[in-house]
């Protein structure tokens, strides 16, 4: 199975309580690829600038991934990000963002990306992303998106999630999109427009799973130290959306689904330990491994049903 | 075994958006000892004014919880507090504290109150918990508090903490207590002070625990219609030091540290379905096994390593 991602490369400036990061490699395209990787084999499809140097497109190519349909715009500068997390990185305020190449951009997936099994549309403007979905016949397409285009592109952004199997937004999208204060209504809303899986993101909370049958929910991965936040939903979709590649004959299985979301836990956790990609990008199968059996021990319990009055 | 119960009976008036209820019966011991007295033996130690009538001590005495330490003030008035939640319910605003009979309350605990195995420390001024500590050689002892406390008086609250067993605290209050932004880190902290078992309260995302060798997370029982959160962490606490009780001599058992957790979980999402006591005071045992069941249901899953790249 081979999986494509279509999104942002980004240079990232970062300050959270642990210091500060200028122009390191970012963007929801790279974390993505960088976790979905230990899966399938994957395809990274999006617009950089003359600054983006062979050095960042190495780190993108971590595990074989495919960077073909890294377009690189000449005379362009990559897409820019900057952002502060507070005392308790929960809450970050964005300094300051330049679309520089994405202004401009119209994905044009080469045959190898158009021949996917698996799409992965990151966050970008519903219209590109319905123009990708155009493309490409994947059997499996997730999206994510953000408060931004639930606010100027409502009704594209919907459009497009009516044709998409998987939704992955975090819970304050998921109230902010269907206007109900209540995460199960509010992703019953979202199944109803057609996807037939809704990943709701809880930050350091964790992640629910909601399918027109089932409900899952797995905490965050406990860390003492978080460095930096930024890319955990991504690597979280990276991992998730990876391991249901893998699965993909499986992928309607709730199991499978429930791996995958321990999968994408245990990605995002490590992602969070580090600046940028310095984690994800010098990770071991093992100690993914490790940490989806550690997710599994610090949740489950047995129970014996105590005697009770009445 | 059995639980004595030190804290608030009180008259809430509690408007949500779905509705207004003046004036009903509330207060943390209130719904502690309903939700504990499916366990074992309780009894409530606290002050009531004039305002407090027979129909209020009979909900409070449901499943024989004894009531013969609820202490009537004679030309007293009844603890009162007043909220408004807003749209998503997870935001509350006290708009008004009337103490009344708790400003003078100096707890005095009969044979029966004393003589308990366990002790539950409800949120009451430090001060008063140490009075009531002094009076009881229970087994163990679980404590709970609120911000105001740990601003106004955190010396005598860290104090009282250090001789107890068990501390449970919104995930904010342990942050706000230990000036320690990363939950792990804060409840650590807390260890270190003396108890052997944190509790950190999560709102609708669940609740977490926290021991010197372990750690374990439990989602909110996901519910589409939550009417009124007032009391939730102090059924949940009924719910969890009630199984505790139940099986004191396991105590330290981290499997069963993990299934009181459930049931302090089971319990308190049947809290938030109704306004004030309604849900919990006609709640059957079958009722809460069957959502401990459900809970147990939708947070697990195996793991099967899935063969990965590097």
């Amino acid at each position: 199975m081979s999986v494509t991602v279509v999104g942002s490369l980004a240079f990232d400036t970062v300050a959270t309580p642990f210091g500060r990061r200028d122009r390191m490699l970012g963007g929801a395209a790279t974390h993505f690829a960088l976790a979905a990787s230990f899966f399938e084999d994957i395809h990274v499809v999006g617009p950089v600038g003359e600054d983006f140097t062979d050095e960042h497109v190495a780190v993108l190519a971590t595990r074989g991934t495919d960077v073909a349909d890294v377009e690189r715009i000449s005379g362009g500068r990559t897409f820019f990000w900057s952002g502060e997390y507070g005392w308790d990185l929960n809450a970050r305020e964005t300094l300051d963002t330049q679309l520089n190449v994405f202004e401009h951009f119209a994905p044009k997936l080469s045959a190898a990306s158009r021949g996917c099994d698996v799409l992965f549309l990151a966050n970008i403007q519903p219209a590109l992303q319905r123009a990708v979905l155009e493309q490409c016949a994947a059997e499996f397409v997730a999206l994510d998106s953000m408060n931004l285009w639930i606010e100027i592109a409502r009704d594209a952004l919907t459009a497009v999630m009516a044709r998409v199997d998987c939704v992955i937004l975090n819970d304050a999208e998921l109230r902010q999109l269907t206007g109900r204060p209540n995460l199960v209504t509010a992703a019953r809303d979202v199944l109803a427009l057609g996807p037939s899986v809704v990943v709701a993101k809880q930050g350091e909370y964790g992640a629910a799973l909601i399918t027109s049958d089932g409900f899952f929910s797995l905490p965050a991965y406990p860390l003492e130290t978080v460095v930096d936040p930024t890319g955990a939903g991504d690597t979280f979709a990276g991992g998730f959306v990876g391991y249901l590649a893998r699965h993909l004959d499986q992928a309607g299985d709730p199991e499978v689904l429930r791996r995958a979301m321990a999968y994408g836990t245990a990605l995002a956790s490590y992602n969070v330990e580090r600046f940028g990609t310095d984690r994800v990008a010098k990770l071991t199968a093992a100690e993914i491994h490790d940490r989806v059996d550690r997710l599994q021990e610090m949740t489950r319990f047995d129970h014996l049903p105590a005697p009770l009055v009445g």
